[in-house]
């Protein structure tokens, strides 16, 4: 994946001009994306379902991609590669002919 | 971005296999991202830093990405820009002078 | 219970000075009680576990306090009875003999 | 607060009997707290502003004031004062006369 890996390099040498890496254990980076899909999250309080700022938008978004991004690459994971699977699974937990059309959760089905 | 544009195709397919689109509304998306981003932390509670089950890690970490895409793919965002821009502006929130070896927030600097 | 009832009451009145019930669906009262549970969090963000700011904590607590109870006040619910309903509900999901002393979730008991 | 007391009081119980007061670390208390108000927002999660199961509701503002209450005593605070405290922070940050009828927040008014 050369464009991840590109932007993984960029995301490490701003952490590492800044000797972050220190802080970056994985329960504060998982509580930091936390945090930030709660800033994402926020530009829709009190709003109806279309009307956040849109560049506050892509920012919130960047942010919570920034700490995923960081969190895989702790782990040595590929991104194409947990997707891949949890889509696999999710086909089983969600089969078409009884998940189609329904927002249940799996174990409503 | 070809492996990218892949991920999000796989992604599609399985949204619209079971037509879910008429769910996917931004605000619900930015509330999906935060359950999971929390479903993520949850791997980490009453557990040390690097304590947290590594497949669960790697199933919860594909549902935040999943909905992130989900996300910047709804707005016609791309994932590369949208980084790029993030850190050319955190580059003057936290000017290395100011940052470097310090966890506090841009705001105390 | 006299003193959540004042309290109540207080939180009314702020809410309605500023004609701000319009706003106060149950969805919205829940993302907002949860950006706050996330605001409260970040005080703990890249620190140990007892580090945070005490005053801040104060303040953050107060907040997801405030929307809890405009939650359940909304509701018509009583704080005493559903919490205690839900510890009833607990012994059975942690029984003593069976959750002493860990930490485990209930379905991994 | 008696009612308050009384309920700690059964909480603490709860807790001790369980040995459980070991993992009540403020850090790990936040992060409980803030995936409660998680579960709690999943009750709306696709669904319209009032569509909650109303059982569930009930169950999910228990854990989140569960959690609030334990962080509340592990500081010696008192509810009823931090939140007038907070009332009061909030009618500098929020004047009638500019907040009326507005769902901005104070950095917007």
């Amino acid at each position: 994946m050369t464009d991840i890996e590109q932007l993984l390099q960029q995301i490490r040498n701003f952490r590492d001009a800044r000797d972050w890496q220190q802080f970056h254990n994985s329960k504060d980076l998982a509580v930091a994306l936390s945090i930030e899909a709660s800033e994402l999250l926020e530009l829709f309080l009190w709003k109806g379902n279309e009307e956040a700022d849109p560049q506050k938008l892509k920012e919130e978004l960047a942010d919570v991609l920034m700490y995923a991004l960081l969190l895989t690459d702790k782990h040595g994971l590929d991104i194409k590669q947990i997707i891949e699977d949890k889509i696999k699974r999710n086909n089983e937990k969600y089969p078409v002919d009884k998940a189609k059309g329904t927002a249940k959760k799996y174990n409503e089905l």
